[in-house]
């Protein structure tokens, strides 16, 4: 299935930023990073299920939230894409 | 159709802020906000081509990038929301 995962994480504090890399290290193992915030991930049910738990247990509800598009056939959506594709640096600074 | 909008605009410079001030002014008249640099739309054919021109227009295509996602009928996709829901005021300070 083709799942796009979003988040806005609210990074105005250390424990923020933390937050931050984790949520990112961890949609980074199941997904294709396109934006700072937005990950398109081609994963089974099960796998679904794992990082909506793992990624629900990392942020703080009443600050960070979390979408999940289920999108699903493997297919996925179409698509349009404008301006610069960027490769991502988890380990590096926070992005604006 | 169902249009989900997100963006990345560079905001190293005071450019790159208006920018995004202007890419959020446009997509709000769309859609809803869900986070920070997502939308939601709702819109017909005309409105979609219309978007797209517009944004393109603002966005620097050197540093910003946009991506739309084209769901297909106005039902859109089966999304799963965790975590705060936040309401946003373009005209305030920039949010990380």
């Amino acid at each position: 299935m083709f799942v796009l995962i979003t988040y806005d994480i609210s990074t105005v504090d250390e424990k923020g930023k933390r937050r931050l890399r984790k949520v990112a290290k961890i949609c980074v193992n199941f997904g294709q990073r396109v934006q700072n915030s937005v990950f398109e991930c081609k994963i089974d049910p099960a796998q679904c299920k794992k990082i909506e738990i793992d990624l629900e247990k990392i942020i703080d509800p009443k600050q960070d939230s979390l979408r999940f598009y289920y999108l699903g056939s493997s297919k996925g959506a179409k698509v349009k894409h404008i301006g610069v594709r960027v490769s991502y640096d988890i380990e590096g600074p926070i992005i604006i």
